[in-house]
């Protein structure tokens, strides 16, 4: 599937220790500062013990669809030395995807294949910028995979195929990105229950200028995909619509990020 | 879905004339010279009336899944002077990526929205050429569309849709182009039964150098993707490989198409 490397940042520092100790500012420094936390096992993991001291900074809002945990993968395991932080971070993390747009930087198209995560880059239009719809609440990943079905009709297996194939064509060129580019009947309509005012904001992004607008990853950020003429519009009727709606939660406005993973 | 435009040609003339009259060289003279011939369909239904003298002159290989009645329908509009041969294309054909790359030429992904058939256009690396098996016995259409299943488990579907993310990628440069990425659990599979030998061709293309290997639309032509460089190799392997399977037909070395329809 597609990611896209948003201009959110995780920073890790791994520095070896007596004993492991973990600190944390910003998104998710609630988390339980222990071997529980992420950025600990794929660092005690690639260094080969825990006495790590452990920092890690992150813009990223966590359990949102944002791909907070593979950013923090990535960072924790290109900060401990690892060879391969896609590797490392897809094994914790199970989205090739979104390890490959914290790795590479820009839009991406990653799967597993026999087993390893495989990851390739698209071209992505620089007139393009993102308003993220992010709300205050998470919706628990699990719940999200919960909601999909184990069987899907082979005509809408289909149907998101011929949807894929115009949005990686309006991603290299804005002026092709249809409105329709980002239906879905594969993940999107069997998650609307867990998040019912999600459909009323989409379709609010794209009336207010927005080309496409779809989920993140699993929700419940929701992303409008626009030019960068229409953006700052976008990101004004986006924080409208939360107040509307009653969705306490934020509109950012995001550029891509090119640079990829950086270290050292 | 995808479809590229490759160097096999239809074409067609249609003329005011007292009655019906269709002419026919090449692929496809075998079929019936009356109102069943696509192409007196479309071009009665654009003109208005069927008093018109059609001539058609085909390369490709009708009931081979090479699109063969898409690009019949598509000169077959333009030639009667439609405003929209896509559009009348798809009506009849049913295949909007197969309509598509005849109208645009190149690589194309298409799919319908909303009723009406919506093309765009991918990148496609010049160094790519397209060696193509094409066995001497047809395969229905028909048959091959029963034998996909009504119901596929999501983890295919999403398969499928990781699969195509690294094809567009690989087709857009042959460098990122790899052998996984024309894997399928949606249709060749289903389909191999009625061409049980399929699976040891495209190794057996991927073997000689081809980069990918996969059905062309339906079957049972087979499709190659290879580099320039080593395109006449795998072409000689493929007519070889035909040989040796006890499968009559031919290997054809293509490249891509970019005028797409010509008309005048």
């Amino acid at each position: 599937m597609l990611a896209v490397a948003l201009s959110l940042y995780t920073e890790v520092t791994v520095e070896e220790a007596d004993h492991l100790s973990i600190t944390s500012e910003g998104e998710g420094s609630e988390l339980p500062a222990d071997m529980t936390h992420l950025a600990a096992r794929v660092a005690a993991k690639i260094v080969g013990h825990d006495r790590l001291a452990i920092n890690v900074r992150s813009d990223i809002p966590v359990g949102r669809g944002l791909g907070s945990s593979a950013s923090l993968a990535v960072a924790a395991a290109a900060a401990a030395g690892a060879a391969d932080p896609l590797k490392e971070a897809a094994a914790v993390d199970g989205h090739p995807e979104n390890a490959a747009a914290s790795v590479l930087g820009g839009l991406v198209a990653a799967t597993t294949v026999n087993g390893a995560p495989v990851a390739v880059e698209l071209a992505l239009d620089p007139e393009l910028r993102f308003v993220v719809l992010v709300p205050n609440r998470p919706l628990a990943t699990h719940r999200a995979r919960e909601a999909l079905p184990a069987q899907v009709p082979h005509a809408d297996a289909a149907f998101n195929l011929g949807r894929l194939g115009l949005l990686i064509a309006g991603l290299a060129d804005h002026r092709m990105l249809l409105r329709d580019a980002t239906d879905d009947r594969l993940h999107q309509t069997a998650r609307t229950p867990l998040f019912p005012e999600s459909s009323h904001l989409m379709a609010g992004l794209v009336e207010a200028g927005a080309l496409a607008a779809c989920w993140s990853g699993a929700g419940p950020s929701l992303l409008g995909i626009c030019t960068a003429e229409a953006s700052s519009r976008v990101q004004t009727a986006g924080e409208q619509l939360l107040k509307d709606t009653g969705v306490p939660g934020r509109a950012l406005l995001l550029e891509a990020d090119h640079g990829g993973v950086v270290t050292g």
